[in-house]
């Protein structure tokens, strides 16, 4: 690994990795922040984040004002990329489509399917390096915005023992019904229903036994909410899911001014839950 | 006035404007938070924030997570663009020159004098335009990053009776010492060593009757402390100025990741020079 950045923020350490990812068969890179309670002795939970479209592990990390909690809360975070990249990574020029775009799924259809398994680069590949190599035990959250939040959902839903808790941020609750969904699941799946509705967070919440804890908070003036979220999809779906949250919230847009609104609470709520595993454990 | 941006953050309202402005004869952009508890009848003091070099008005906004803590203290928060702009306007390839390189300064040479008059633009132009148009009273305060502390520390201390307060984090302390510094006055105002010294904080610091409490705080592993910066040129000269504190931060660097990691205790210095003003007056 190739480490890009390390500097203090707030009581922790701030830093930027590069690997080579055998998976993805490309350099991937991440952000990390670990707190300062993180040591080989004590390692602490750990909070992936995933990105909305167009977005790197940079957006979250410089602005969701982040840090300041998960130092007080003793939580690591981990920011990954959100799509293979590299010039010989096959790539669209819309920006829902590629490079960019990766809406963690593992593709099945070419040209994508040679490099777009963002599923198992999130839920496995990226775990093992991150616990092998930092102070971070295996207690997992997911949380993310937008696309991001789709894959926190999905990810979690369909792995549910790996996970504490999953949140939220103006996700795309159901990918098979929108435009942007029905784009990129087009193009990295061909027209599968079967294999969409794996990848569809009301489709899964509605026949799941997962029982993982979930938050999500929606902004209700963003510009996307009736067009590409779809939040009432996933309500319906989840009238029989007895673990979720969801909170309305009047006059915030999509943009990162709303995530760093909440997103003390949200990591709260994810230590919250950290706490009543290892208690019953 | 022309808005750009509004939405909900925090407990607040983020917005964006462009304007007019007569003084440098162009257009403007500058981003202001609104706390909800500023109203016509409750204005509310408000704090300056000067960026550094390469930066506009949506560094900070973005990237300090200001707004939380502005929100608790019922605080305004400005933020200019620091420099003229457009195609108009002079320019130099350098990034330590030309648009986004303003230095806060009034030039005196072609053809920077034409628009380069940041020092009037944010001490005069900028603050009637506020205080004439949103709910914010003229209990002022500066702070800045880079740049923008040297910006902060020199108008604050040629005018204070118009600041309750200066912050300032890893400024420009003596230009007229350090590359950055010259290359600038050396355009802006030609081999003037009368005028350098008027816009130096070390120069003005050490001859000035002005008491306005100052904060600074500078990282120890910022890449530009002992070749830009020169934090000790600065504290020789204010070794009779005395109301200055100076904290060393063992580990943080030049980036945002410092500023948002103590914005919270500037601006709570801020707040209480505000309180302590009102209840003096």
């Amino acid at each position: 690994m190739e480490q890009l950045l390390q500097t203090r923020c707030f009581n922790g350490t701030q830093f930027r990795f590069r690997h080579d990812s055998p998976l993805l068969q490309c350099a991937m890179t991440f952000s990390l922040y670990l707190p300062d309670t993180a040591t080989a002795d004590n390692p602490v939970p750990c909070v992936y984040w995933l990105s909305g479209l167009t977005c790197n592990d940079e957006n979250f990390t410089t602005k969701a004002g982040a840090q300041r909690i998960a130092s007080e809360l003793g939580l690591a975070l981990v920011v990954p990329d959100m799509s293979p990249r590299g010039n010989h990574v096959a790539d669209d020029p819309g920006y829902d489509l590629g490079q960019g775009a990766g809406f963690y799924v593992n593709a099945t259809q070419p040209p994508w399917s040679a490099h777009y398994k963002m599923f198992d680069y999130i839920s496995d590949e990226l775990p093992h390096l991150i616990e092998g190599h930092f102070p971070i035990s295996q207690q997992r959250a997911l949380s993310g915005h937008s696309m991001g939040g789709h894959g926190a959902l999905v990810i979690g839903l369909r792995q549910p023992s790996r996970y504490s808790s999953i949140s939220a941020f103006s996700p795309i609750c159901a990918p098979s019904a929108c435009q942007w969904g029905q784009k990129a699941f087009t193009h990295y799946f061909g027209r599968d229903d079967e294999l969409w509705r794996t990848y569809d967070a009301a489709a899964l919440i509605a026949n799941t036994t997962a029982r993982v804890p979930i938050l999500i908070d929606q902004g209700e003036d963003d510009e996307f909410l009736h067009t590409q979220l779809l939040p009432d999809n996933l309500l319906q779906a989840a009238a029989n899911y007895p673990m979720l949250t969801f909170n309305s919230r009047p006059g915030y847009d999509h943009s990162y001014f709303f995530v760093c609104s909440f997103i003390d609470t949200h990591l709260q709520f994810h230590a919250a839950c950290f706490r009543r595993d290892r208690e019953t454990e």
